[in-house]
């Protein structure tokens, strides 16, 4: 492990970095046992500060590429990425970040088994004599199908719903309301990446809505960060071994050029990432192992491209029949 | 056409709009018959004003897919694509733009001949008045291979040179060099995207260093503007028939993987189309059809993956031996 060099050590500190390497190791036992092959692993330094740990499994049984990676960076904020990061950066000072994280990305052979994204992390920002100024945790999960099956959607999203109203009933709506705003293609007429989940950033103990207690916030996080089993698991065994047609995979490649488009044009922590100099192997292990921008036809009613599209409109997933 | 409607006309811009539909005929003339196949236009509107004429060939011998768009925009400028766009913005006033210009990349099937690209534009910043606050050109050509023939990026760079300096032999070496540092993934250790060629922008009669006279400028730009037949057409001859094997293919799609991360990731172009509103499919035609994203591996030496990375780096392909 590459991570302690450098960084400035807090007790607190401590204690998210164990959350991290537990939590990367949980999920990629999970995806092991999902697939049955291994994950390869690449450390990596950051210049100014930290690290990571990333782990890939290719041209598995199940997943043609499954990423898992963990980060842990720390040093002098960058001021374009400060500028995005929406925090309390410290005023008259030069600010200074701590992160840790975990990034799940998931790209299966299969058409009929959907993508999953899940991440959670957590944010820090000091000063140079480390006083903290501010501290957060973000993260979510969703779900990008490449075949039309709502009951995927509805399973997700009731897994997703029981595991956050253990926590608090408000959580999933407002959660699920925030992911289905986060994950869109505002270049393609605003078209949703997938049929969501949960997504949240800043959220900070004791600030409203959910005025959390700090321990409180913690163990929501760590729920989200162990959604997968029960709410991605039962779909890929259902899906896994259903037969498809070039029809099937023509679209699956489709939805990935989706997937890179929003990636590369919007999403946060990618940019993040790269404006903070992480290895960009590793940021951009979301990327799918083969995509395709075809010539766009308006899809046929009825047809699987027309009820995938349909599918993207947000929904009521977990309570409607 | 749909480009009259809501337009400012002047006789400047009546002969600016003339040239670039000139230009995208020649241009779609040329590929048509390197190809065998046949263009398919689609004509849009851009809401606040002009549209665009888009002209796409798929599937064909040559290509698998080739776009030679045309677009006339002109309206308020977006205050985002006002900081990017690098102008005299009028002060104390609500910027307004009028833009033209022609874009090309194809996408070839074959992975020994390289992908091209090529874009000429005209741009003026007014007030709501009409009143001309600045105007300029910007345009180049560059190419992209997926195979390493040093005598591609030879051949290539030297009839650049050649049709550059009829015009002054100081504008091949400075829009030279211009396009190495242009076209490079900064967030991939500064790799470039291929082997260059020309690049310019806000370029103004009577400024330095060339201090052209209008018509010296416009004549230079559309020398750039049909580079093609000489600097293109003898390399898609000479490889379109060459056999190749699953790994030349392979690294195709990997290097097309790298066009993308430019093209979503930095490219100016694509980023002010999108933000200023011009039809997303047109804008996103320099996608490649097919692009993978396999896990790396430090090419072995002497390989065709390695000597093509080496051939990324920027030298004086015009005028070596």
């Amino acid at each position: 492990m590459t991570m302690a060099k450098g960084l400035t050590r807090t007790a607190r500190r401590d204690l998210m970095a164990a959350w991290t390497a537990q939590l990367q190791d949980e999920i990629t036992t999970f995806f092991e046992r999902l697939d049955g092959g291994h994950f390869s692993e690449a450390a990596w330094d950051r210049q100014g500060g930290g690290g990571g740990r990333s782990r890939l499994l290719s041209d598995g049984a199940v997943f043609e590429k499954a990423g898992v990676n963990r980060a842990l960076v720390e040093g002098i904020l960058p001021p374009e990425a400060a500028k995005r990061l929406g925090g309390n950066v410290p005023p008259d000072a030069t600010p200074y970040f701590f992160a840790t994280g975990v990034s799940v990305v998931v790209h299966p052979r299969s058409p009929m088994v959907p993508t999953v994204h899940l991440n959670v992390r957590y944010f820090e920002l000091t000063d140079a004599d480390g006083q903290l100024h501010d501290a957060w945790y973000g993260g979510g999960t969703d779900l990008t199908p490449m075949h039309p099956f709502p009951d995927d959607a509805r399973h997700f999203h009731r897994s997703l719903k029981w595991a956050c109203d253990a926590h608090d009933p408000r959580l999933y709506p407002a959660h699920k309301a925030w992911c289905d705003e986060y994950f869109r293609n505002l270049h393609r007429a605003n078209e949703a990446r997938g049929i969501g989940g949960v997504f949240f950033d800043h959220l900070r103990p004791g600030e409203g809505p959910f005025h959390f207690a700090p321990e409180a916030l913690h163990a929501y996080v760590t729920t989200v960060g162990r959604a997968l089993d029960d709410a991605y698991g039962p779909i890929v065994h259902a899906r896994r071994d259903l037969p498809y047609t070039e029809r099937d995979k023509a679209l699956q490649l489709y939805r990935r050029g989706r997937y890179v488009e929003f990636n590369l044009v919007h999403d946060r922590g990618t940019i993040f990432g790269l404006q903070t100099g992480a290895r960009t192997e590793s940021v951009l292990m979301s990327l799918p192992p083969l995509a395709a921008w075809a010539p766009y036809h308006e899809p046929a009613q009825g047809s699987i491209e027309a009820e995938l599209a349909a599918m993207l409109a947000p929904r009521d997933w977990a309570t409607e029949a």
